[in-house]
């Protein structure tokens, strides 16, 4: 519990960092706790207070969120289905034993649950380490399955933009021994398909080699050591300019400006089978193995991606690098490009909604032979497309129905309460999907009004006359038009007004 | 990381533990402890061994079950659907906070996060205390939702029972002022149909009311204080025979035996109608406002289970008294009755499906001036469903499809590779749900055999002769007849003959 004097403590320590230029990360941390502080004891008042929110970095779904996300959900699921996917779950927390050493830099993002006597816990980081641990552990050496849940990494969330603490991937991924590039090229055209479907506006899909990026290190000049760190330097040529990688690859990571320069010359290089083509004629590059094997299967990729008839939206380049450490082949990242659409472009940055990539090893690293299972898959990055959507849905005024509610069973007199449990029972059991009002008497006005509030499209009136005659008032709420139904018929009739065509 | 020198140290720490005749709970824990430790170094040799697991209290779903429980989910967000409710989500952890005080003796179940700097967080233990937040953050006064999602419990897990430490939970409530007991009986409707929806045997739906267990307190003489702990001894009556629980509450608890002999006379009643009447006559009873008020509302709930017509299954029962501290009036609990099916009995313990309550004060906490919200809501406790129905496929053989596919694009000869790839993506833009083998060259009896196993229905075969002739071969997998269908009525052909009737 943050009290007055810790709050103070707590400011000098930031004070204390900042005059030292202490690690900006570090700075940040404290700054948060701070924050935290402060809000805890609510200001000046020094009195505890207790704050109404969900944590940092996560949200909740109200039921007009959930509609939108249902939408993009069914969308995905269609997509992995009709590519004969099956399905599986895991845990949210694997042993954390399972998470290490897989994700380089990134490991100090995962959550680690309180040790509380029994097995060391963490949440899971994405869906890709708890597969290869679910396939070494069942021995399973082949399958296409996909997985959608949500995964959590303690970054600094930047909410308005889709950027979450918790947040949900989509993923598709095959595992098996198979022949080169068809199931690359299958993740790829799952992406084209799905982008497509959810008409986000036009995107880009980027493609390169891990191969090829370690190929092209070697022969720019840098040391096997250094392969990794300089790969993440690349990895942020979408966030920062050229100039500015370059100062950090020479400047943090000791690189020198020779080899700086000329892996410049490389990651500035965009384009289809033709660029493939002058690559593999490159007098550097051909010369070495891994680059060589990387770029042939890279236009064996290509072929493929052809006869899919999606190479329009494809782009081999070498500035993807793809921060994450598994990674062994093909690597790809969806960007969506300029939305048509201003108002949208405006409050949304665009950025990367998927990728994905080949990762051979990580299964072996959980086998207690090291069998390899090779792996590639892909992720949707649902969180942004959802931004997306949901501005769009503001934007356009679209009323979003959030229940499904066929009709409501109201009553036009008072004392019908009975009339109206027993009406409403009959149709749940014909499973009509019905509601009725929790009033011993509404008013009828009110039963209407809560129609055209909630877009229940029926309206089944209960009176004395109706009663007597064995009959039940079906009322339009759009058209405003009444009729009588007998009792019997009332099931067939609500069906047959509310079925689609 | 643990060594020998640790384990033998634990070791002697449960020896000790175990002389002292200490708490049973701590012992189990240290042994836990050791267990986990000895499992770290991999028994004598002394040497870390990586242990290839999901946490303990937790697994994996494989595609078989997944596809079970799919089945049961869509049986239950029907009927939500169908009573008219939205849906929300809430993030998986909660700030520590939220969760404290709510849950009484089982607090201790709760999962903390490690404190990684930033906010103190727990998993959630339940969806109705995040259901609560949710509500007094958005300042809802009036919804009926649904939320299906994992849940959180350091418990001991028996999983052969369905019991774990991760589980879902689908949860309905339906918050809001309004006339007593109609939303309540509601909540019993959809216990009954679900429950007789997924046909899983005879089933009871037992109820009572908090009002009604403090009332019988008061008169058989429980102090105030008590009235808590009492009420979670008598929790246990399911569980346990009366003479245990009347021990406890003499013994551990220190209730007067006389307090104790006169609650044991209430408790050992069930009934309807009839009971709930004779109480309201009860001399004592009916001198207690709280179980005056209790019984009368339980009437009420009874008439409108008569007018639903499920009266059949539910039984007013006075042991009835569930653990958490949040309710306040109506609770209940389904429970499974003896199956039919002795195989399935053996194996599979029969208990509580289902449960829930009145919470009339729990919304009011978290909000800052203290406004009550009155909710009602069910919880159905899927796990156990879905052990059964697993058993249940199991014992019948019955053969579950994971996948949905339609066709298989397949080839007779070799080098057919890219004309297969042509037509799966004519398929797949055509929203036909399509596989096709990895393999360059597949032998047509294995592209065969792998419908065969996995129940695709047809095959459409692309052969040199074919090609000239722009037909596709059409084989159905079962009769194993081939038809020649022109490409351009393929897509057609394929919807016609994998439509449902």
């Amino acid at each position: 519990m943050a009290d007055e004097v810790a709050v103070r403590a707590q400011a000098e320590t930031v004070r204390r960092l900042k005059q030292d230029k202490a690690d900006p990360d570090e700075i940040a941390k404290e700054v948060a706790k701070l924050l935290e502080m402060k809000a805890q004891i609510g200001g000046d008042e020094g009195k505890h207070k207790f704050v109404l929110k969900t944590p940092k970095g996560t949200r909740d779904y109200s039921p007009k969120q959930m509609a939108i996300r249902e939408r993009v959900f069914n969308a995905i699921i269609t997509c992995f289905k009709r590519h004969g996917a099956e399905v599986i779950d895991t845990p949210v927390f694997e042993l954390k034993e399972t998470l290490t050493g897989k994700y380089g830099e990134d490991s100090k993002l995962i959550y680690d649950l309180k040790d509380q006597g029994g097995e060391l816990l963490s949440l899971r980081y994405d869906l890709t380490v708890p597969f290869a641990r679910y396939l070494a552990m069942n021995k399973i050496t082949n399958i296409k399955r996909y997985h959608i849940a949500k995964v959590y990494r303690r970054d600094n969330p930047a909410m308005t933009r889709g950027r979450y603490r918790e947040f949900y991937q989509c993923d598709f991924d095959i595992a098996g021994q198979f022949d080169p590039m068809i199931p690359d090229a299958e993740c790829l055209k799952i992406v084209h398909e799905i982008l497509s479907d959810l008409q986000l506006g036009d995107f880009l899909i980027k493609v390169n080699d891990r191969r090829i990026l370690d190929g092209m290190f070697a022969v720019c000049g840098v040391p096997d050591s250094k392969f990794r760190t300089i790969c993440s330097s690349v990895d942020k040529l979408d966030k920062m300019p050229w100039e500015e990688v370059r100062s950090e690859m020479v400047g943090e990571k000791g690189l020198s400006p020779e080899a700086a320069d000329h892996i410049g010359e490389y990651v500035q290089l965009h384009g289809g089978l033709d660029l493939i083509e002058r690559l593999l004629q490159d007098p550097k590059l051909s010369q070495n193995k891994l680059a060589k094997e990387g770029l042939g299967d890279m236009k064996l990729l290509f072929e493929y991606l052809t006869l899919f008839g999606i190479t329009g939206k494809i782009s081999f380049d070498l500035s993807l690098a793809r921060g994450l450490d598994y990674y062994t082949g093909v690597i790809f990242e969806a960007v969506l490009l300029q939305q048509e659409d201003d108002h949208v472009e405006e409050s949304v940055s665009v950025g990367s909604v998927a990728g994905g990539g080949r990762y051979d090893g990580l299964v072996g690293m959980f086998d207690p032979k090291g069998r390899k299972v090779p792996c590639v898959g892909v992720s949707i990055g649902i969180e942004r497309i959802f931004s997306i959507l949901e501005q769009r849905v503001e934007a356009s005024e679209e009323k979003i129905r959030t229940t499904e509610t066929q009709v409501l069973v109201a009553s036009a007199q008072k004392k019908l309460l009975e009339e109206r449990l027993k009406l409403i029972a009959e149709l749940w059991d014909a499973g009509i999907k019905a509601e009725v009002l929790y009033k011993k008497n509404p008013k009828l006005l009110n039963q209407l009004q809560y129609c055209e509030e909630t877009g229940i499209p029926l309206v089944a009136i209960v009176g004395e006359q109706e009663l007597k005659d064995g009959v039940v008032k079906l009322r339009d709420v759009a058209t405003r038009e009444e009729v009588n139904v007998r009792r019997e018929s009332l099931v067939e009739e609500i069906r047959m007004r509310t079925s689609r065509p």
